[in-house]
């Protein structure tokens, strides 16, 4: 993408996309030419999405030209430039470093795997784990993370390690290639400035609901 | 709190937090005391938050006096403060709707537990899982929510429900009392302007990843 979008809009953009998204999935059954010719306006976008049909009208004007003149915009171009911007007209392949409940449960993501990644690998360093299947994914040996990054063509690295191997754990999965990290971790990872890091820190998420309880904020 | 903490320094809180804490929780074996006598430079936190100096200093200013001159903060007051502005002198009690496999691993948050968040309850429709126990915490019928959630004093829900089925128990929810909603759903929820949401939606954190891997951010 050439052009820049306001970090706002694209921040908006996951949840435009979600929303056409089922939108597709809900019209299963009808000829494909259907979402092809299909037109949606403002309104129904922003019915959906809870945000006002001005700010619909603006976000969208910012990625391009898609309007048909008082009816609204073409579903399936806004689609495929709004996958484009989210970079998900593209597979992506996922690990998940520990094995524990948190990676086990993020290994059966439907979800995540509807939008597009693919969990191809997970690893850990405990030998009771090595070997077994989860979700009918592996768990490889962590000493194996160089050969197999390379062979399942790891995108992204999902960190469920404890916090005192995060950096550790970051450091060889930078080595080997990988170039994205979901860091479930507590630890505020140091990686180059080439690798993108989203940090999810659920302890925060409940701060923020007890700070609020509590009137703070 | 009376006082007014700007919204981008109450965001930083929880690091202090956790980083006090995480002091705390190293000194352990030293005579209470010690806590109580403790002086922490801005350099010292600087160092462990990974913000400048400037900023340590310019975040605990708005939060009152804890200086000691030319050699840091005391460290009991400031934990205590901020302990304060994060609702955390409370015990908060949390019940999670939706007992499969996100909602097991919840209810064995360590970390929730230590932060002072107890986890009493789970619900569910399903029959094969109502009246289980999960990491010692039982499954009840989510038609029982009332009762229980008077019994069980419940402050805070866990939505892991199916996306279908997030309003409706949220709104039950709200109406047996429960004040605060950590949603795991995708479903924007209109909730009453007293009823605190955060919503943790997984797969946008793994879009904002593929995104910034595509280049777009």
């Amino acid at each position: 993408m050439k052009k820049k979008i306001s970090k706002a809009t694209l921040e908006r953009m996951p949840y435009y996309y979600s929303a056409l998204k089922k939108i597709e999935d809900d019209s299963t059954g009808n000829r494909p030419v259907f979402l092809g010719e299909k037109i949606i306006s403002s309104n129904e976008l922003s019915e959906k999405l809870g945000f006002s049909p001005e700010q619909v009208r603006k976000d969208i004007a910012e990625l391009g030209q898609f309007g048909v003149k008082g009816a609204g915009y073409r579903f399936d171009m806004l689609r495929r430039v709004i996958e484009k911007v989210l970079g998900l007209q593209y597979r992506w392949y996922v690990a998940i470093f520990g094995a524990g409940r948190l990676g086990s449960v993020l290994a059966y993501g439907d979800d995540f795997q509807r939008l597009g990644f693919t969990v191809t690998a997970l690893f850990d360093v405990d030998e009771n784990l090595i070997g077994k299947k989860i979700n009918d994914v592996k768990v490889y040996n962590f000493a194996d993370l160089n050969s197999v990054a390379k062979r399942k063509l790891i995108d992204i690295g999902v960190l469920t390690v404890p916090e005192d191997s995060a950096q550790i754990v970051a450091d060889s999965l930078i080595q080997s290639g990988i170039k994205g990290i979901w860091n479930f971790t507590a630890t505020k990872l140091t990686v180059p400035q080439d690798v993108a890091v989203v940090n999810e820190n659920l302890s925060m998420s409940l701060i923020n609901i007890s700070c609020r309880l509590a009137g703070s904020n």
